[in-house]
């Protein structure tokens, strides 16, 4: 492509998007496609010749566009929300346009220092203090997984990372212990290093689907005594399923006594620290030896853009260091080289669109959206209450609202296949897109807020076709 | 920032990549700045009201870019190419705004039903057989874990999924092999799956720098003897280092006698493959339980877009897929949810890009560039081998070459130490960015060629530099 056919590709692209943000619920959330239509719909094998971007692009908005989950819609309430935002796109395509590999400062100095940088400023926006580092990883569950191979470090007599743990009879069984509540990434954390799915304890919650600390206390006692090696707790600051906040604090102490790694999964909740009146979200995470928090999430950044941030940066450079030859240099005593944080050594420049959305919004633009996400989640919790036909079955302490509906008489059974009907005929309007989940067993369904489009009139238009639903089911 | 408002930056924003992309060689390929003047040079702080996005691009022009390693610059030859095209940029920008999480087909069928398209239309390029499925990972290095963890899964008996490895007398020890000159990412997985370093056989290389097959099957067959399980081989197709070529046949044949997964590395080297020319460098792959190649390294593509193919995806699956309730969806037998084949549960819409790019250039457009730098490394390599002041130490089989200055009467020792002061002063130049390796122990100088903008003119003017360095140090 020629720089001018880049350049008047180009202005149609930017056209294109700035129309789609301001309007992308022009699309249904939910597509209209079965699973191989848009594969059937399209060449089987490449061409052999370059095509034209302009039939390429015509592609884009005629098959690849209607065949897409809109998250950017104000009714994609599904899942934690995921907002594309002016300032994150223009970062993405200046980080694809520079194309650095930011593996060695010097293949990169200023990904590396900005990325180090920026997430100076989001630990300050969180109120976390100065001991922590903060890198960018591409997810969350990726970011636990790296916290957990860190922890393996506290204990080096282990020699895990010279010796492994295959024909070791020397090598006690290691535990990990979350709550019952918390995210499957740590189940997959655990067997990919090797510890298996065994090695997760998951401690029981209290009323509100926290972690219940004495539970953990003797978990933990009762390993420890059967000659285990109680490696690291992962709390959760907003559970996936309710949003629920463990005790840190008292998790924390925990940890301290016996010499255990505490990680945070703040990956959906941390977000909403930026307010100074939930900063409270993150008491006792100072004490943590990670913390995860996604501005991909909640903070209007396109993914993939995860925060890890540790107090222990000395533990995840051992975790993960392996320097070979052609990539050995020098550039001195305190010089980040972001390949040795990680399992992937090509590194994009995920910090421009980062810096670029915190510019570009102000703390207090990101505190004004944040805090209205978690009004209107309120709000909605107030009109489920209110409501004799919807049971609210969890706590709103962020943006998110777990509820069902109901129909008197009907057993537990029946009323959880009422709901999965419910959820199953919202969906099916493609106008609004909820998920769900169990809370103590029952099935539930869940309204998550967090994109930048939704609005109050969203919210209260996704519960009318709930109870429509509840009604007609 | 307003509708309006992005159209005006966006816009902005494409002509200044399309400047860029046009004269990527009006800045330096190293930049000027020491460990930590990016850093110094910007606020400590996040601001508290939202910026113009005049400013924030004008601190873009103004200080990121002069500190930035200029990987699209013609004379980057320090590591395996990594260009930009507008093709990719368009499709990152695209990416970028739809936002798309490709975790479940549901939450993006364009997402998912793209890239496995997108990968079956580069398997059909590098011929490689369709019993093969492709799934765009960030890196190579991640990769090899992926493929390495789906190893682990041709042993069931072993329950290392569900019982780890910690604790377990049961358990033998376990062994992974590959050549003395493979990449360090296979030892970076090793540690990270709790296998150990020591798990690791590197075995040794012949004249060439191959894989010594007999020295493999001895290896194996010695593990195997005292009790040890002998789980993969990584193959290399290109070595980092000096672009080898293991013999695959032959590794293919052992590992399928001996029951061991059998991963080709052909991160750099596979592109090649698209060429009829080069299809042989992939002899024996058709057998591979595994294989990676990079689109982001010489194929055009920006990163990250690492492509995993895999003959057994049902291992893969079991190695990573664990459904919380909250995911649980089901949309009928044959359905791919990307979030089940590796560790991420996240995942970007990172096939547009790849689309976008053999769509604009078409398999014969992508050929005729691979091929250009295939001929301007042979012709460097005739430069060197023509010249008595220069010294070539290893094949040219892609496009990178392995070569040394000397002078007579220097010793080993002081032969090394003088192409250390070569490369110092070659690259303060900034002229020109090249890296080192090792040879056998020889310090080494190599040009990496591969980026779109670089011709012969370029690399010529490269040696031209490493012959004044040298005579002049």
């Amino acid at each position: 492509m020629q720089p001018n056919e880049f350049r008047r590709h180009g202005h149609v692209v930017v056209d294109w998007i700035a129309d789609y943000l301001e309007n992308p619920e022009q699309w249904p959330v939910l597509p209209a496609v079965r699973p191989g239509d848009l594969r059937d719909s399209l060449p089987q094998s490449p061409p052999l010749r370059g095509e034209s971007m302009d039939a390429v692009l015509e592609d884009f908005r005629r098959l690849i566009v209607p065949a897409t989950t809109h998250w950017n819609h104000p009714a994609f309430m599904a899942y934690f929300a995921n907002s594309s935002t002016g300032a994150g796109v223009l970062g993405e395509a200046l980080t694809a346009a520079l194309n650095v590999n930011a593996m060695l400062w010097r293949t990169s100095p200023a990904a590396t220092e900005l990325e180090l940088l920026t997430l100076d400023w989001l630990r300050q926006m969180l109120g976390l203090p100065d001991k922590f580092l903060g890198i960018i990883g591409d997810t969350a569950s990726s970011n636990t997984l790296y916290a957990l191979a860190a922890a393996r470090e506290m204990h080096p007599q282990l020699r895990i990372r010279q010796d492994g743990m295959a024909g070791r009879p020397d090598l006690p069984k290691v535990f990990v212990y979350c709550s019952e509540e918390a995210h499957s990434s740590v189940d997959k954390a655990l067997m990919t290093l090797g510890f298996g799915l065994s090695a997760l304890r998951r401690i029981p919650t209290d009323d509100r689907l926290r972690m219940d600390a004495s539970a953990l206390d003797a978990a933990v006692e009762n390993d420890r005594r059967a000659g285990a090696i109680p490696l690291a707790v992962v709390a959760t600051v907003g559970t996936t399923s309710t949003t629920a906040i463990d005790p840190v604090p008292a998790i924390a102490k925990i940890c301290e006594r016996e010499k255990m790694w505490l990680h945070v999964d703040a990956s959906y909740g941390g977000t909403a620290a930026i307010l100074p009146e939930m900063r409270h979200v993150l008491d006792g995470c100072d004490r943590a030896d990670s913390l995860v928090v996604n501005p991909h999430k909640w903070l209007f950044t396109p993914m993939d853009c995860s925060a890890l941030y540790t107090s222990r940066p000395d533990l995840l450079k051992r975790a993960f260091q392996h320097v070979p030859e052609f990539l050995a240099v020098s550039e001195g005593e305190g010089v980040v080289n972001l390949m040795d944080y990680g399992i992937a050594l090509g590194r994009r420049f995920r910090a421009l669109k980062l810096w670029f959305v915190i510019r570009d919004f102000g703390v207090e633009g990101l505190q004004t959206l944040v805090r209205e996400h978690i009004r209107i989640a309120k709000k909605l919790a107030q009109w489920i209450d209110t409501d004799p036909t919807l049971d609210r079955l969890a706590e709103v302490d962020f943006s998110t609202v777990v509820f069902r509906h109901r129909r008197p008489g009907m057993t537990a059974n029946e009323l959880d296949q009422h709901n999965v009907r419910v959820l199953e005929k919202v969906n099916a309007t493609r106008e609004v897109y909820l998920s769900h989940t169990r809370v103590r067993g029952s099935y539930a369904l869940r309204i998550a807020i967090g994109n930048i489009h939704t609005t109050e009139a969203d919210v209260r238009r996704a519960l009318e076709l709930v109870k429509e639903a509840g009604t007609l089911t």
